[in-house]
């Protein structure tokens, strides 16, 4: 009997899940709601409330489990804790819970190793048995594919690329720390640095496209831009793929990894932006991996969510009961 | 029976080599010339030739085999390349050889995994199954211990943590990187940096002890300067042990490991280096790593090789035939 699993992104404002199959294929999909202001119960029902509609009266084949993809801290016991934007909670058990009211095997991860799984099984990492995934977008997301398998570490917190230093002197980061990857190009972080320099490069076509608002300064509008040969603007990319590049070349080297795939909105930067985290990651990582190195774009696009959640119930679930 | 394993350290003049107990205990030890300078082939009777002298008339036990560690990189199958002060190496295997001669199943790694194999086993490592193991000497060398495993990576080049980029803009390291931990704290970058501020701190009890000639900077001078209470001196300390600290902080938060173990002779320094790397650590690593973060020092001391190539042999050659 063909084998599926629902795959289940938990966003700030909507769930989005997919019935997927082994292939990667999404053969039904639907999305509700978070309504993550009416706290962690109603969330679970939601969550529960989708899987049960895309399940019942699927008879194309066996439904394997549920996978869930999740922001926030995910602990081993499948404790999600924290996740920004979601209020009331502490830690919640989700798996455990969707799992009791839906009846079927449910497991959870965070968002950044569910896109990592994703890549692994169904997108750019099928060929790479060991990758680092890199998430651009708010935040830096990372997951460490090492023998195809993501590396959670001790207490499930490993993989933060993002607070990665890159330069002990550089800018506060929301972590605390100074200087990490995510306080360059973190989405709130670049447009901060690109607002400043703007300030003595006022003939950048950036400024045009907005209006003169420095606080409408997003990476589409960077791309925008650099798409019309604006000089500033290729530069924002060059430099971001600089630090992205910095950030890489010291996380290969420590876990002996030559393949990096990058996913995210900023990833849509393109050919400027890889050229440079590709020549950065050449140039600064030790011989032995600088010669084998490649940096490579994600699959998955905007079903990652669905996809790597999916996954990751094909990946965890297959041999476990519930 | 009492099991026993054989432990050789191969160093650039000595070949140390000891039978370990496995409690840890040197019960037998000896030591001969590498006379590298006679190429591959005399090292590898030189090895063997100690190892055969402590095994021949041993009747304590049985002996499991014998544990290599080797300067320079060592692939999966055990193939030792390029170590520094070799001359005609390329691509040895050592252990295959010298397991030929001497009848007895061999292995080999490089020194730095060899050190966090010996402090898991015998020292500072006993009670943690998860840490980063740091040995301050010339270079930076890095080992890491997951669930009492040496992490190697795909092809063996796992743990550099010396070439972790911890400022993008800081000085050239000898691996063609810029900003690499070891290009602040590996002796040769330590001396020449502590010899540039001295110009501006004549003052310092440093200059005394090296009778005004900055070639004669060594950890050993800063330090006895340091217990004088030499401010400079003191300083250079924390300085080091701030640049251990952002190192260390980007891989606990990579690898979720909480404790780092600091071992070479820079690590002699003692309180003042291993507070302010503490410090640094906890300040800069993510909130669930930094609230649990120790920084300890190794416990083998000078024994550390011959007692970490023994830990080898009795980790890997336990359960495989030669």
């Amino acid at each position: 009997m063909k084998k599926f699993a629902i795959g289940v992104d938990l966003g700030g404002t909507f769930i989005k899940a997919g019935i997927v199959d082994e292939t990667g294929n999404i053969v039904l999909e639907d999305s509700i709601p978070t309504e993550a202001e009416k706290g962690p119960s109603h969330v679970i029902e939601q969550i529960s409330k989708i899987v049960k509609k895309l399940a019942q009266n699927f008879d194309e084949g066996e439904i394997l489990g549920v996978g869930i993809g999740a922001p926030g801290q995910v602990d081993p016991e499948g404790g999600v804790k924290y996740p920004p934007n979601f209020p009331g909670w502490t830690v919640v058990y989700l798996a455990k819970e969707v799992g009791k009211i839906t009846g079927l095997k449910t497991i959870v991860d965070n968002d950044a190793n569910v896109a990592a799984i994703g890549e692994a099984k169904f997108g750019a990492g099928k060929e790479h048995p060991n990758f680092i995934m890199v998430t651009l977008g708010t935040g830096i997301g990372g997951g460490i594919i090492i023998g195809g398998k993501i590396y959670r570490g001790p207490t499930g917190g490993a993989g933060e690329i993002g607070h990665v230093t890159i330069n002990f002197n550089g800018p506060k980061c929301n972590c605390g720390n100074y200087g990490c990857a995510e306080a360059y190009v973190g989405q709130k972080y670049l447009s901060s640095w690109v607002a400043e320099e703007l300030k003595a490069n006022s003939n950048s076509k950036i400024i045009e496209l907005i209006s003169g608002d420095l606080s409408k300064i997003e990476p589409y509008i960077i791309s925008l831009a650099a798409e019309q040969g604006d000089e500033f603007a290729i530069n924002v990319w060059k430099k971001t793929g600089f630090y992205v590049g910095v950030m890489l070349a010291s996380v290969m080297n420590l876990f002996d990894i030559t393949v990096a795939i990058i996913g995210g909105g900023v990833a849509k930067a393109g050919k400027i932006l890889f050229d440079s985290i590709n020549e950065t990651v050449k140039s600064r990582a030790l011989k032995p991996i600088a010669e084998k190195a490649i940096v490579i774009p994600a699959m998955l696009g905007n079903k990652a969510g669905i996809l790597g959640a999916g996954a990751l119930a094909f990946e965890e679930l297959t041999y476990t009961s519930v």
